[in-house]
This record gives C-alpha cells, structure tokens and sequence, in this order.
C-alpha cells in the first residue's frame, strides 16, 4: 500500500468546525482554504542547504487535486455518508478556538469550515507535485449560533470518536479507487509542478490516517500499516 | 487590595479607536475581539521547561468573564458615564495605526473598536482560569471617516489624559462591586478552565491601572498600590 | 540624479493582480494598502543598538506622498497610458499566489489589486519622513474569476516584459517633473514625521527602478544610474 503515498496523501481534518447549518457528524471535501496562520513554513523552497533552489510562487487555483476530490466523493456516495462536495477552510492559527466576533467573521469571508491545519500541507503538497486533497470531519458548529454553546475539546474529540470510522471508510475506499485508475495522466500534471528533488520524502512508507496521539484518544487502531 | 488580583485583572485599554459613530471620551466594555497580531506568544501551554504539558484548545466564547464585565458596567453607570454595554476589538499588530484601506475593512469585519493589546491577554487569562474583563477608553475615530484627519499619537495622549480619571474610577469601583461579592462561584468556573500551576504569577502584588510610562505622561498618579 | 532619491523613491510593483475588471497591462497608482503579511520587520523603531529610540505609532493616512502620487499620474497621462488614479492593495505573504477563496475574500475586503510587496516599505519610508509612492504594473486577474485560469510566473513575467517600459517610463517622467518643483515644502511635512537619524540610508546612491534579477529576466537594461 505504501506505493500509494504518492496518488492520496490524503488529509483528514479532525477538527473541521461548521460554520454553516450543517449536521456535524458529516465528512467534507474541501475544495477551497483562506490562511489565518503565521510562523509556519510555508513554502520548501526556503534556502537551506541542499533544499531546492529559487523562489516559488505557486498559482493555488485549484488548491486540491480534483482527481483525489472526486474519489472521496465517489467513495463517500457509495456508503451513503453525507458529504459535500465542497467548502472553504478557514485555517486558524490555534491553539485556541475562535471568538465568537471572529466565527461570525469567518463566515463573512465566505468560509465552510474552521480547522487549524490544511495550511501549509496544501501549499507544500502543491509544491512537491504531489496529488492531495483533503477530508474535514465535522465536529461542532463553532461559537457562531445565537445558542450555542461554545465548542469543547472533550464535545469535539466525542463527535470525532463516533464518527472517524466513517471517515476512515471514505479514505480507504478511495484509495482504493485511485489504485483502480488506469488513466494516471492527471498525476503528470501535479510533477510539472514540482521542479525540486523528493528524496527527503522518501523515507515515508506508510500512510497515516490519524496521528497516534488522537487513535489512543479515540481507541480505534490505525488500518493502514505499511 | 492585592488579593482581588486574581477577581479583576482588568485591562485598560488606552487606545481604542472607534470605528462607528460614538463620540470619543467614553469608556468602553469590550466583549469580544477578533486578532489581527502574529509573533505573540498565544498560549501558555507553549512546551517551555517546567511549563504545561499538553496542549490547550481553549473555548473562547465567551472571552471576558461575565460577572467582572457586569461590574465595570454598573460602576460606570452609577457614575453616569456613558460605557456601551459590548463592543468588538479588532486587535492590529502595530506600532503603526491603520491605513485608511485598514480601517474600512475592520468596520467591514464587524469591529467596533481597534487597540493594538487585549490579545494574547485575554486568552492566557483565560487559559489561567482568571477572572479578566477589558474596559477601552476610545481616544478617537482612527481613520476611516471621509473629512476625519488621521490620529496623532498626540491626540490620542491629549484624549487619554482628559479621560483616563473616568476609566479608573470605573475600574476602582468595579473591584470594590466584585470585592462585595458574596457568591464567588464564578471564580470556581474559571478556575475549571485552569489545569496549570500559577506559580510563577505569585510575585505580583499589585493591580496597576496604567503603566508607569503612561502615568507619567498623564501627570496621574497611580491610585493603587499594594 | 542620486539627489533625487529622497523625493521619489518610488516603488514598481511588478506582481500587481488586479481583483476587478480592468485590464491588465495599466500601471496602476497605488494609494492605500491593507497587510495579510507576517514576520516582516515593520518599523525603524525595533530596539536594535544604535537605533532610534522609543516606540513610533505612525499615523498611515495618507499612506502614499500625495505629490509623488499625482506626479505619477500625471506623467502616465501625459503620455497617454492608462492609469488608475488610485488602488487599494491588499498585501500577502507569497511566495505562493492566492487560493480562490483569498482572491474573492480579498475583493470581499475591498482590495484592488494583490501584490507581495508595498508593506513594510511604505510603512520603513513614512517612518523615515521620504516622500513615496507606488506604481503598480498590473499583470493578470488573480484567480477569482469564474472562467480564468489561475495566474502562473510565466504569464506574469510575460506580461511584465511587455509593460515594464511603460512603467518605467512613468517613474523617471514623474522624477522629471518633481525635480522641476519649486515648492519643496511637501518634502519638509514628511521629515517632520521623522525623528530619527538616517545615517544608514547615506549609502543609497542610486534609484533602481527594477532589480537586477527582474531586469535580468526581462532583458532590459537599467536606465537610472547613479
């Protein structure tokens, strides 16, 4: 499987944060992002020593690998989990959770979603001509609604525990799919971009759809194993 | 007086602008606040030595305690100083004050206000589980009106000093409101939040309104001392 | 010529996208600015040795010289060029260019046109009481247009190329017709905003109007020499 690193490396977003009337509990494609963050490195064309060389200014439309999107939702579809075509992450520098003032300006600025990564795995995936797209599992519906209550660690890590499994399916299966493709053309695409050698990256052998620190958390073991 | 430190940390913020149409003098009861700041240390939960261990999401709504922003603003009204009931800081990097592009999208944002502190304070507050709530004296209209001139850090100190008595003694005031508490239950909820040692916040022993470098700008002294 | 350098250091922005229908090509009069940067050095006032001392909250409207602004414009017109009369842009991070969700969140905000630079130099220049302007050369659409494809260097370089001796032309018109002005007394309303020593600008002895690596890639020869 570990061959596979290359098609999907695929991003489940734990906390993706609702920040329109939808159910939590449903996973999201995410198709869009508006950065909130600094003091990450965002780019890998950052001058240190043996690390590829000029300035990149990278065009981020479209930001995720439309061949990837489409699987996750075609895998998403055939289990019959809800599942959005698309939506705008808003990346939060964290660790805190917003203000209610600033979830009701993320919402101005067009956002979907509150998470406190994507930013910069996409721009760097991006840049190492890398297929990537991303799956939010949304918990809770932030602090924007008149009644809600705000958003706690433990309310979050509860949604996500009862539904990653969903997620987990979706991700699988879409690898599964992208493995069935014979039409690989799309992945050319992605190497134009990438003008800097991987072999910092070869040493990845297996891909991880949570960390270890949240499946101790949730108690389900990881299903991807090299 | 130094034991209510832990009651009301209470901020003053001598530079809050206004972004709508209230007239500048009066002080004002923050509630909310959106951060425009990077480089500053956000979280106390920062994997320094003998820190915290973990990580800290923290809800942030509310932002300011409840029960200290009721004081401040009975003790105003007591006084029959105009003090709006909430507003929203937008809180700007500085040193600089906004160019007028700036301005007009913070109006656009939903701020009411524009200061250059109140974050990170009011998250490692709450992080500390203390009771923190802001009053900001607003000093002037920053720029986003059509025939306004731009503020001068001169207008802003000739503002301030004309108003600052009326701010501490909204603030004294507050303290002797909250220092008459019978019910301090709601100390006990902030302190839920709190899963640190506060150690190191032990040596402080004094409630200081306004800096030393602003007192003596002023002319004022401090009123209150340990 | 090296005399003139403290009237118009002015600065060609050669990565302006323009967020609205215009098309590209015009150079475009910059006049207010709004920051989406990080980790930038943005003041004079940082507390280095031998600095200039205290803290400086710089009032930023006007953010650009109004006479070197309207020395350009005329200049541009005199010679039949398009150019907006003034252009608010929004200034972010790079090195990648926007997401989709950016580009029209940046329209949402107000934004004219999308560069990389503007800030912190209008900002170190104001400090230093110089008079400055922008001219931005604008290269493309960004990507917030429904039916545009996203913005690539080689596009933008291309576009530059075509351009740039319009841009250029402009600049060393408008340091023509400033340096025909008698009335100098704009000049002292900015030093007076100055408070600081500028010993270590003595050494600029030269407008660049491009830099080397631009002018490289763009094989056109620098035409202002010291």
């Amino acid at each position: 499987m570990s061959c596979l690193k290359a098609v999907l490396p695929c991003c489940l977003h734990t906390n993706g944060i609702r920040l329109t009337e939808i159910t939590p509990g449903a996973p999201e494609n995410v198709d869009a992002y508006g950065g909130r963050t600094w003091g990450r490195k965002c780019t890998l064309y950052d001058r240190t020593v043996d690390g590829p060389a000029g300035v990149c200014h990278l065009p981020m439309r479209p930001a995720f690998c439309e061949r990837a999107r489409q699987a996750l939702l075609q895998a998403a579809r055939s289990r019959q989990y809800t599942c959005h075509e698309r939506g705008t992450a808003v990346v939060i520098q964290g660790p805190r959770f917003s203000s209610r003032a600033e979830s009701l300006m993320h919402r101005q600025w067009g956002g979907h979603l509150v998470n406190m990564t994507t930013v910069p795995e996409v721009v760097l995936a991006k840049e190492a001509g890398l297929s990537y797209a991303a799956l939010a599992l949304v918990t809770d519906y932030d602090c924007w609604r008149e009644n809600e209550t705000s958003v706690s660690v433990s309310e979050v890590l509860a949604m996500f525990s009862k539904n990653v499994k969903k997620a987990a399916d979706v991700i699988l299966d879409a690898v599964q799919i992208l493995g069935a493709d014979s039409d690989l053309s799309y992945l050319d695409k992605h190497k134009k971009n990438r003008t800097m050698p991987l072999a910092h990256m070869e040493g990845v052998t297996e891909i991880r759809i949570y960390s270890r620190r949240m499946r101790n958390r949730t108690g389900l073991k990881s299903r991807v194993e090299p």
